[in-house]
């Protein structure tokens, strides 16, 4: 039987420009859908997981298009409640080569961000979950939000089910003081986490001499034990980008068992659209690690996962099981015909 | 020299599907802008008015887009703030034949909406114009807009300046007895009103007894004199529409001087996209009106300027005045060339 | 609870040029996805109806794309094998005006059409079904096909689960010979006939009088009757359409409860796309009956299901309940906002 | 063995905004190729026609593309010399309801315009063929087209080839006073004249009392008698359309053979584009008429030819005979499945 | 006077998500027309040949939509017969970076797979050819078409028409063994043959011991010339491609003549769609060897001739002589204005 | 207060397929406005400039759009005349990889290249500028387009405002021997050069040993003081550029003030737009040159805005400063948001 996972977070209606154009003389936008969590969701059930989404929408026609995107992917949308007055929205300017990409946020008092705990019957919908998956985002858009949140995590962590979270610290969001107070709160609950090196010090507090000097590896092996240690985790994970430009990204994957450090294979990408790839690599995690994989592994399909995701159109990784092996087992780039 | 006018109020990012589709499935949204004021802006610049908008937009590659879109029409846009949070935005779904057209307002907390009249050079910008022109929408959105859009027109008034004044009611924005209040407060200084016989019973509480009878000229005869004498109007004006499909409406309009109830010719119409015919309306008035025409020109050049509005895509009229003069004054439709 | 349906049928493919271009110079092709029985199943989900399909994909990204379709509107597709070689495709060239629509058919040897009635676990699909809806086009496009839906039809009787049958008839799939002997072999699970005057004539070998004379009432009154007594259907029910020309009809419908024929409000069309109409008409009876409506209400609500379908591109209805009451019940052609 | 047909004119690429948009802020245009006697040949070639056009490309891309659309409906192109400076081209706005449709020509000094008769090896062209067509546009674009043009006819009528002359008068090209001299002097190699009744008066200086009447019948049997024997043609056609809007005509064709006026089955048309459709007509008669019809089915054939024209994107008639047949024996429009 | 050329084969319709999109989600297809011999049928017209196609089409408008696309680049069409019951259909999606292209068949049954011989006038098509061309592909698809394909060749042989072959060897449509039996069949009549060191190991069972190691050069050394001694072929010639990624290739060509083996330049291309570079080898190879050029001009310009069209979308060579000399000859990059 | 600058020069309609596709098989063009003097007037008005366009568009829906266009980016374009015949027009066919770009001139006999110096009130045009701009192209279209450049050169020079000329030649347009008498003729009133080492030897005749060797930079040293001597150039700026393919250049820029050569960082750019890129140079050194910068400043200024320039759609540089000064500050290719 398949594993359920079960996500929390904003839905995000994205609206692009096609083809590269700039927004400002642009005359329609490609409509995509995305949020940290709802990426993860999606991936996850295109990988076959039993994914269920919780989220709010309003109740009209953009939220029950919203709805039909996550269900075309085959996720569980049965949770999720409808009102409020908006979607949160994003417009997405895709750079190419020396021409940056951008992000402009217009999520402030989305249906979700103003959703109430009582709106979600937390028992009922974590039963017989195998994980629960958030991350900082949930956290930072509103006080309701962090409520929701918290109280999903603290009901999962009772009923013995895994959580896994993603800092995926924004600064346009809140400051790393609030971000730093937040976080520790949920992080007792928390067994997987995805978080990079800055994150543990700048928000996490803690401290390193390694970490500036130009053997990085360094960092990560005096760092991660001491942050595994401190907070219980089964997993450390994340991903490491080099941008030598704006469409060509060099990518490779970490992941910490509280053993050994291990690093993926590194590719060097050109980017159709590098948004949500941050969630792939989450979602390519946490599907080998239900399928009880090695850490060797898991952290090959993670990153293939998340590299892949690159050249697809949208913040969805609409890619399955066997071409992402495929990716990190063989290296032709051979037409399959 | 051409006249100059000032078009008060907020900007819209319209977003559409095309041709007809459904929001739930659609992919794309085509890019619009509009806003009542800012349509009228737009018209009058067209028809080669010294055109100035007065709204406010945020301060990235959206506000851009919808700056740029002004300036494109020869809209004077140097007075505009930059700033706020977002732009307001509606989503349209186009209707066609037995199935309505659909809009979704995604308005609150603009960048205009919580503007402040300090942003605002009132006597420069008047300095030199003609008219000053707003609608009910403004006065509607935010007690902000309402403060400045009264100190515009209080400021106009003193100045000589004509205002004209459309109620646009929107019952989403506020209740008949916020309206009544609000309106009630600015009319003294309005010269020109765009108005229905329902806007002047149900806001300013005039009675009739024709209005519910079969011939809707008496209703007329009978509340218009009272309305113009009570209120000081040189004009009020309106369109008058049969809706025989969501694609097919049968249009004519009406103005009252204070002398005769001047009705215009009557068109049958396809419908691509009827979104701002009430703004061509105004605009068609307001330019023949400021070139100092009759009554008589006045209402066949409003109509047909909000006439031919339904066949062009977007809330824009982008039309030039030969156009709208041959389509009241002749008949063909052939081929122009 | 919501009610539960399974439909039976050929999943197909749809490929046709946009705008009303011809097939023979278009360079793209729309994709859309259709088949009767899944198009029904698509509307009742959308209606929200707990719908399982039943079908066969092939095991690649075509296969893929259409179950994402199917799932995008909410449809269970977790009971549909996959494998076979092909989907069955058809191109659809939109005609317009004096300009006929046309339809040509690639779907011989479909995955579906060669599947076997032991890939479906045919008692655990149909448990705790309220209906079970097939239609003529499964019992010829193969030997196979008609094996599958005799045995769920019986199965269903058996189970004391309502079957409805849609005759749609196709003399490109079978011929009137085959159509009867087949046909009649299936009636007696029937429970609701979906059929005309000519299905009852052509294919159940009927006798009439009236039904080649003007009045066409006389002959819904002698026939149905005597079609209903010999059958034992609880329903029969059928549009009546007029082709003005290929974009506008004129269309109404008639349901029978073996007590009184029911016609419902007439609608004059401006046609987007009519395909699918018919299965809309099927959507709008079966809902209704389920929901336990009065045939009157049935017939208005199925006929403005269809009314509606012929304004929205693709073969899915995507409308939701309101919307098709407004059109029955109000006469309203303005912007909703 | 299939008939030959040599049509000499312009060609001309077509510059449209798709969709009914207006030129003023269309982002693309549609690419077309057109010129009045250009469709006539790509016309008659999907006809079954051996089709030769006579024209000039500039050596370049553009002119490259201009013959592969001559060559995909199957027209020889082997004959038409490359060089000179550009196509001509022209701006198409399609309008809708009661906006009118534009053109706007830049087609001055075209290869083809600027192009001897040098450049044409007269004889072989028209060795086999059964009619040589022309239009007055080649006539007046210039006096080198002129000259092209009468070899072509003489040398036809010397060889015993028909010639087939449409009038097709346009006053941005040229004055009624050099039309009529122009014309006159090639009339007498014209067998078939594609005319109305106002060229006859206004460039032939034929009086006529009846014309001006109410029924216009009386006109055709007074005057086309008359033309007929001045200038010994053996058929005289035309097509009568009246423009309810921009977007529905009522149009019929008349052929009048020296015995009888034969007018055609009259049909209301929702438009496409109705550019070409004059060309559709003259090739439905070209057509019928080398296949040796009747003038009743060379009326019905020409008019239902070019009614159909107007649903159908492009200059080009792109529909078959069978489809052609259909519109004028049968009424149905029912989707073809 | 221009050569004349005859191909063989099946055409197919090619339907491609735009913009390296996924099939699964996308909404649209490209069309686009190819099969391995009706590209060079394409591509030897493009060239100025006098190019012959021979396949069949269904009687639709789906095959008359194909000979349009044949016919645009001035293929002679006349001997394809309609009929059968489809057109052979492939999917592709275009990889782009790390992630693959992919193909999906739908080509079985086609009207041309079906086909008989009997539909064709094997003699008179033939008449007055300078070379006959089919792959290995039409000897695969159906018995049918291998008795029509060996049928051509031991005419063309008899009539003294050379003969060229492209092995392009599919697993999917048939197994090495039986390749190996029929291919062998039908080489006495090759002149020409275009295949890889693998096709002679695998196919024709030539043992090597060279060709795997890492001198490539000496594999051909050794093989090539007892490949053609057995054979009796005048060249042999292949592609040598190295797939850095699904978007970027490195690519070279191979000519054999029987005394040295020629080498071409080296080619570093970002591709926009690789499908039909083999087809434009063998092109670029058939029409240099006809113009009667030397190995070393014949390598050069059949390399640089496929090495275009990984840049062209579509399967077929839309570019001219010039432009593909100009790339092996010359190396400027500049914009040519 | 913002800078004033008047541009002059020829505006051109810019016709081109989209996506990498060839004119040849295109069906639509993407519509863009350039034309060397418009491209730097539309550029600096971006950056803020009070910018005037002066040229001539026809009295049509074209010259509407073409002005709309430059409106849209704020240029003043009041002093601009209507009428003449014609827009001039050039197609683009964007290459890729190792396919070149391909320009197409139709630009002969335009509105501006026939217009008059009569048609413009220079004197007042030119009032308060701070800089007049032209280039080589508008001396070579036409001899009344060169009567008008050298009188407002002149004017312009009388008033004290700066001149800047980019040499720009085309030899499509007229021979380095009319060049060079005209060009020379105009060069005394010329403050800033834009210009090649190539441009000096061949139009203007210096002699150079340097130039031919490696190390170019002695070119740039032995010759460019020469040249600015000579002609009292307060500034001589180019850019150098190495097209590793149509889609991948190297670029850098040039700036020589009389005491040093500075020379930018060098960017290797993936391509999707490159032309108008040498007027974003020009742009981006007028910019930074009036506002005081130092040529260190400038050169970096004009060739990031040059550099960027490449990825953007279009003849204009939609771009703002800060996004050109975070170019050569800051190497960071990361999304922002």
């Amino acid at each position: 039987m398949s594993k359920k996972v079960v996500s929390l977070g904003e839905i995000l209606l994205r609206l692009s420009p096609s083809n590269y154009q700039r927004i400002v003389n642009s005359k329609s936008f490609e409509i995509n859908y995305g949020g940290a969590e709802m990426n993860v969701a999606a991936n996850l059930s295109i990988l076959g997981i039993n994914s269920v989404a919780v989220t709010k929408v309003p109740d009209n026609e953009i939220g029950e298009a919203a709805l039909s995107n996550l269900k075309s992917h085959g996720v569980n949308t049965s949770y999720i409640p409808k009102g409020g007055e908006r979607i949160g929205t994003y417009y997405l300017e895709t750079g190419y080569s020396i021409r940056n990409s951008k992000v402009i946020y217009d999520r402030k008092d989305s249906s979700f961000a103003k959703s109430h705990i009582s709106e979600y019957d937390v028992e009922k919908i974590l039963e017989g979950a195998d994980l629960f998956h958030v991350s900082g985002i949930t956290l930072a858009i509103s006080p309701l939000a962090f409520e929701i949140a918290e109280t999903f995590m603290k009901k999962a962590h009772e009923m013995g089910i895994k959580v896994s979270f993603d800092f995926n610290y924004r600064s346009k969001l809140w400051s790393l003081e609030e971000a730093s107070i937040k976080i520790k709160r949920i992080l007792p609950y928390v067994n997987v986490a995805f978080a990079g090196y800055l994150d543990f010090i700048n928000i996490l507090g803690f401290k390193s001499e390694t970490c500036y000097e130009e053997d990085i590896l360094k960092c990560y092996e005096e760092l991660y034990p001491k942050v595994l240690e401190k907070y219980n985790f089964e997993y450390i994970a994340s991903s490491i980008r080099k941008t030598v430009s704006a469409s060509k990204n060099i990518y490779k994957g970490l992941v910490y068992d509280g053993k050994s450090i291990n690093i993926s294979k590194e590719y060097e990408i050109e980017i159709i659209d590098r948004v949500g790839s941050g969630d792939a690599f989450t979602t390519g995690f946490l599907y080998s690690y239900l399928m009880g994989k090695s850490s060797e592994y898991i952290v090959q399909f993670a990153t293939a996962s998340a590299a892949i995701k690159h050249t697809i159109h949208g913040d969805t990784n609409i890619i399955n099981k066997s071409d992402i092996e495929n990716l990190f087992e063989k290296d032709s780039f051979d037409v399959s015909r």
